[in-house]
């Protein structure tokens, strides 16, 4: 659906609305016949919501797409996640769990080898162990630029995230890697006027990043590709009239909620539990909240079937805390499938469960991928979701009389 | 899904593909509660098949939309069929086997009846039989055209295929067809300053046509109409990375399957064995293999109810030999419906069964129309089966991070 017919039609209400993501929620069975992890799990709690909800299973960015958590959320969040492209430098940003504001231009850094010419000879500078990257990363630190603030995170081997937060940095900026060796790495230059603050500051940054590594063979130099800054989005606020909150640990999740608009909370602790009392305590302050699980992807990622179990039998048991606080509309599901047989991310559509006093429900006793594609809402989008939960919240107006 | 945006996740690997298309597989039942085609025919195989595969109904180009099978086979290539539209002509040359090429203008051409004063008296000739259309065909294929190849190929009673092969052939142009007697036909007008060649060209065939056919009453004319060339589509290599095959024994296949890029492969006969062992044969040549059953159609236009059920069974029985080459994806499904009962081409959507090791199954034990309506691939377009199949052949990367 189109974003700016349905704002056009949200209505206010003081109905509260909130959407529990278990991160790579979806999954497959360990072998034929069997049965996935969230259809193993003992999931009493969720079982008697699917009973009262509506039910389906949704797709991120269209059929047969893997995505990325970033892509994922967008979608849950009612953003058309190939509308709305998070850049690469943003991404991988995000991905190391930095906080990435609006003010931030991100790029992906390498180290890489020069010779006494500044030719390069190696793109990746041998593959420097993560080890070195970080005691690196910690050099490159000590760079200052007037008039901006740096942050330089490792990531893996000769990677690392470069942030460069000022006023006024514009992204039209090309990679300083040609790609193949023999050149000296490309100084950035700025494909357009908005920009060109950004190339001086940056091209100062490889300048002194250049003479700090000079002895630091292999990793004696370093490239900067991928520069990206957030895309401006409409925010909770504007399109769908929600003060909406944000419960989420991990970095990447917190700058995405915090790109749509939403307020990061604090979560005292890092466990599920320490979630659910971040809840309860901003309960009156807000009208909807998004509280993200991280484990049950990361067991599916480690291939850990049982562990991904026990994390959706976790999440499970506070169930009760949350329908005690009342909320208008629930939605429990995932931005994408992580099944611990594949180790990976997937393509595999999400179970979801729309939930509220005003859905028409399946009557369906089991929350589970099989459970969810006999659901009333079909194999639909996830950009769909929000509408649904808005609606269910007395938050959309009737179109037309 | 945008194809532009699938394209770009596309990823390479050594997994293969099958596409068995049934021609016209959808069915309906003889009276009501009774069972379709498919749902009569005793087909152990394909429901082993189903019971490990993601089931749904394919709809070719929407709710309630009937397609032929050039619109219907675009579809299940993925390709929008709404956007690609084949030209009248070009599918009565691909329906005849002509190899169509892109420098080709293909129309229809009818024979058709004048009186002394060129005035149409009946525009089917009377609908001489097959045999003269053959013989005046070879007459017209002497026509000499300067800067152009002609090609004429009779197709059934008065009806034959007309293909002009130059450079610079524009496609806009009027029928010569009035659609009413007591008129001349008209001449060949260009619409546009790119089709001008073409008009003067064809204008040219029509006169000496007319002069060679004058003493052939009540064959002693010709009409041209639905001028078209081949729409430029992106290839399946191009757009998937997939050097793909076609087995087929129809022409109209064969061009439709040629010209998404597949090397249509030569089958030594006509039958059913014949196409799964040109499918053994080539095997280890190519990543995706479409194979197309034409008798499913035939008996369902037929109104042969109880012929459909047997060629479906046909095809099940060679599942086991499919199998047997240990294909990585298997989709099994039709371009369009043609229920026997309504001796046609219909809307009614399409049983699909996509089967894979990663597909998530719906352990449902039984292919056809209603299982396949409570399968977790719901209700879908038939041009997402590609990147689904795409997306269980490891063929598609992950959007985002």
């Amino acid at each position: 659906m189109d974003q700016k017919f349905l704002q056009k039609l949200v209505q206010p209400a003081t109905t509260k609305i909130v959407m529990l993501i278990m991160d790579g929620l979806g999954g497959l069975p360990l072998a034929p016949g069997g049965k996935t992890e969230l259809e193993t799990a003992h999931t009493p709690n969720l079982d008697a919501l699917a009973e009262r909800s509506s039910l389906g299973l949704s797709m991120p960015a269209g059929p047969g797409i893997t995505v990325g958590s970033g892509p994922g959320h967008l979608a849950i969040f009612g953003y058309d996640p190939i509308e709305y492209e998070i850049g690469r430098g943003a991404l991988e940003a995000l991905g190391v769990d930095f906080d990435l504001g609006p003010d931030d231009l991100a790029a992906r850094g390498n180290f890489c080898s020069v010779d006494g010419d500044g030719i390069l000879t190696d793109r990746r500078a041998g593959r420097i162990p993560t080890e070195k990257c970080e005691e690196l990363a910690g050099l490159l630190r000590s760079i200052k630029i007037e008039g901006a603030e740096l942050f330089i995170l490792p990531v893996k081997e000769h990677r690392f995230a470069f942030i460069l937060r000022s006023s006024e940095l514009g992204e039209g900026l090309n990679d300083t890697d040609p790609l193949i060796i023999g050149v000296p790495p490309m100084a950035v230059s700025a494909s357009n006027g908005l920009s060109d603050k950004s190339a001086r500051l940056i091209n100062q940054f490889i300048e002194q990043a250049s003479k700090l590594l000079a002895d630091k063979n292999p990793a004696n130099m370093i490239m900067l590709r991928g520069f990206a800054k957030l895309p401006h989005m409409p925010s909770f606020l504007e399109l769908y009239g929600l003060h909406a909150a944000a419960i989420a640990v991990n970095g990447m999740y917190r700058g995405v909620a915090r790109l749509v608009g939403m307020e990061v909370l604090e979560v005292n602790g890092i466990t599920i539990a320490d979630e659910f009392i971040t809840l309860e305590k901003n309960w009156n302050d807000f009208d909807f909240f998004y509280i993200h699980v991280k484990k049950t992807d990361t067991y599916g990622e480690n291939g850990d079937f049982e562990g991904k179990v026990k994390a959706i039998e976790e999440v499970d048991s506070f169930i009760p805390d949350l329908k005690a606080l009342h909320p208008d509309v629930i939605v429990v599901g995932g931005d994408h499938s992580s099944p611990a047989v594949l180790r990976a991310h997937s393509w595999h559509p999400v179970p979801t469960l729309i939930y509220s006093q005003n859905v028409r429900p399946d009557g369906i006793t089991k929350f589970g991928e099989r459970a969810c594609a006999a659901g009333s809402l079909g194999i639909f989008p996830a950009k769909d979701i929000m509408p649904i939960a808005l609606a269910n919240a007395g938050r959309i107006a009737k179109y037309g009389a």
